[in-house]
């Protein structure tokens, strides 16, 4: 059909910006960002007016009036890609090819007012990425909220009413969860042995752990990078990146095993559907239950580092006298910090919550730019009981707004519940769960692959979550995780 | 103008291939090769169309209509734009197309036929590649033979017959000259001590001596890859590859003042006119020339070594007790290779020589591709005295003719030459001389800049070495060059 081969075609542009993008966060010489910019803005032109050209339009119609519904995934490709036509058709050329140089602009102008500590520095660009967001939104619609029209990217299907409700029930439990598990890490603070850990072993050790739980190199690469992501640049190149903390090794590697559960649910998409719905991720929420899973629920598990902790002792021979109870302590340690990224489990949900309270009410109208560190800072003080010392730590700490992302964040806790109730619903086939408890993560990939990565965007995420794990999305699973490991 | 926005435009999609095309072999994983060929194709075929297109005809032709002689610039890039678009659109896109799919299964065929010294098995080929040449050769036109039509892609304004005569000329000077310096090489083998030399350590001294020569850091870097190369991504984005020999430094080192001789012509061209004539490099033999310059005048000289001799003895201390007159015979080391990109400062031309004979003949239907195995061994035997063992270090060694440059060769030689000459001349200069002499190379660079770089295409290369020299591109410098150094 016409529409399947536009639509691979369009993957191919998309997937030279991404080849772009990689390139600009790995390697990119600073000179070089504005040619860049231009490059990626003519790229993102040439994708947008394809997927909104007459040609599209009605080779989709032609497809959609010859569909006689036998083939199932065929009708849910027809009905994602006309979800999607009637968005892109919404936005103009001219509004498309503003977002990225404005989104150029603002990571330049977030990176120098990050390091000054100088929000004045970025709040004209997050009032434009703010404006553009408010624009896409009228003109996509919305059903009671413009952040509706923004989640809607990320997590189709999904309403900001009901992820504020759902927020809004779970933050006592968060909170008490956080508090208590700050304080019993606080009473047994044991740190691993200082010295240390050279970048060229923790390299090596993160690529067998990778190996190890099914990341695939011959499809993929790890590379360093001022942030850890994971980009897809075609349908066998998948690029996770890390950064490397000389002084602790785990660092770098709970950054690969995150990446690596983005990257094998990739890696786990139907190839030959590479662009198509049925070849792509469904939503932010479904892919962070990938990274989620990897990191903590295995990454963090007893029977994970009863496997790697030796392998870690040969490579680094100061650990060698420390216990593994007191290991496993320290990578389930849980602190207030002001950074997120560098939040742990126990407390990682009340960033999510704080963030997406300042951007909803921003595009509510109800928050203006210049305001934005002061109700961030009367936030973190409320959920966390002090004040980040300046913006770097606070407001400035995030790239989303920077590159226009809002309406993203509550896809991490969104991962976090799925990541939940996906592992539960492998561990209830005792052959999954007797693997997993000797660090054998092929059978857990493979059910992944099959209940999870195989429907690429076919189901909604609901669907999907229902479909894999037999009941409707829902808390109970991350909760129960969290007071156990915990409490 | 509308026609130089055109051409920004196509600058644009030309150096987003060159993202593409430097992390292929930088970067990319195994199995995303073919879809790797998919983006690049799209692009490819997205440049082809605009540069051919009647937008940029018409633009182009009203450009030439309103130009009213006043700016020298402009007029120049009108006319190269107008040179590159007839010969563009004088070739049919099928024609286009058809040479990406020979070109890529030649370059297949050639991997594999290499690998077992297997020339029939690329001979088909190489045949398809030299009927490829001959027709685009007809369609281009040429004066007198089918050669000049080639070579015009390369270097414009070059006549086949002036390069067969110069090369004639110089022949018998240096064949002398090699057979004397290898004789003189031979009796004087001193090889630096063994030992390891670290490839971080190799990267620091690389790094510090490509600074120091002038390649900018902010709007360029060197990565590794099996073949060292230098392409350019954007006006601000210079990449050089090298390759690393764990026992012998000086291979990436000369890898890497090579490809920043290159680098630097690239940085140097005016940043603002990017992809227009004005802002890129005129021709193969200019830019090698820049190459050159650094790779042997610079690279090789007394002054350049006892300047960094210390540098490199202080990384790797197995070179202290080495004298610094032996470490200069080391990398003055001449000595009759079968492999061109193994030759040396004296011998090289002689590999430059024999190629462009036999394609010549071949052009001219004087040589049938099954013979050439047996005309390369003959005339190896008459230049270098003996045979190469077997095809793979013959007539199989090249990847030009499998990717379709046939023509390319003889610009290596007139690199040589110009860069003597270009170094003769600015050497007039006492100051530059003086600096150059104590190793500070900022003057020679900055004269470089000026009279070279500065011109970008607007001149042809002939008029460039006449501009930048006060004389005709002439042998006289560089054979003085080689036999003061060699005899």
């Amino acid at each position: 059909m016409e529409i399947f081969d536009l639509v691979r075609e369009h993957a191919l542009i998309r997937s030279s910006q991404g080849v772009l993008g990689w390139d600009q966060e790995a390697k990119l010489p600073p000179a070089a960002v504005d040619h860049r910019a231009k490059q990626l803005a003519w790229l993102a032109a040439r994708a947008h007016e394809l997927a909104v050209s007459d040609r599209w339009k009605s080779a989709l119609g032609q497809a959609e009036a010859a569909d006689d519904g036998c083939d199932t995934v065929r009708g849910a490709n027809l009905r994602q890609l006309r979800r999607e036509f009637e968005r892109a058709s919404q936005l103009p050329v001219e509004l498309v090819s503003r977002q990225t140089t404005v989104s150029s602009h603002a990571k330049h102008a977030w990176v120098e007012a990050r390091k000054r500590g100088d929000f004045s520095a970025f709040a004209p660009h997050l009032e434009k990425q703010l404006g553009l967001a408010r624009e896409k939104a009228d003109l996509w619609g919305y059903e009671s909220e413009p952040y509706d029209a923004l989640l809607e990217s990320y997590e189709r299907g999904t309403r900001t009413a009901a992820v504020a409700a759902l927020l809004e029930v779970i933050k006592p439990a968060l909170r008490e969860i956080a508090a208590q598990a700050v304080e019993k890490s606080a009473s047994r603070a044991v740190k691993p042995p200082a010295g240390s850990f050279p970048v060229p072993l923790q390299v090596e050790f993160n690529a067998r752990v990778a190996e190890a739980i099914g990341f695939d190199f011959q499809a993929g690469r790890i590379d360093t990078t001022a942030h850890p992501f994971c980009t897809t640049l075609g349908p066998c190149d998948v690029r996770l990146t890390t950064r490397y903390d000389e002084n602790d090794f785990t660092s770098s590697l709970f950054g690969v095993l995150h990446e690596a559960g983005h990257g094998m649910y990739e890696q786990g998409l139907p190839a030959d559907d590479f662009g198509l719905p049925s070849g792509s991720a469904v939503s932010l929420g479904i892919h962070e239950s990938q990274s989620r899973l990897w990191e903590n629920h295995i990454g963090r598990s007893r029977a994970f580092w009863e496997r790697w902790y030796p392998v870690a002792c040969d490579l680094f021979p100061q650990l060698a006298g420390f216990p593994l109870d007191d290991f496993l302590a320290h990578v389930r340690h849980a602190a207030f910090t002001p950074i997120r990224v560098e939040a742990d489990e126990a407390t990682y949900d009340l960033h999510i919550i704080l963030r997406f309270e300042i951007e909803r009410r921003m595009l509510r109208g109800e928050l203006a730019v210049a305001d934005v560190p002061v109700a961030w800072n009367e936030s973190f003080r409320d959920l966390f009981g002090f004040v980040p010392e300046n913006d770097t730590a606070g407001c400035l700490q995030d790239i989303h707004w920077a590159m226009g992302g809002l309406g993203y964040f509550p896809t991490y806790t969104l991962g976090n519940l799925n990541a939940a109730q996906i592992f539960a619903a492998a561990r209830k086939h005792p052959e999954i769960a007797r693997a997993i408890d000797i660090a054998d993560y092929a059978p857990l990939l493979a059910w992944l692959r099959e209940r999870i990565h195989a429907f690429g965007g076919t189901l909604d995420p609901a669907e999907l979550m229902e479909s894999a794990c037999g009941g409707k999305p829902s808390a109970v699973d991350y909760l129960s995780h969290l007071r156990e490991r915990y409490l």
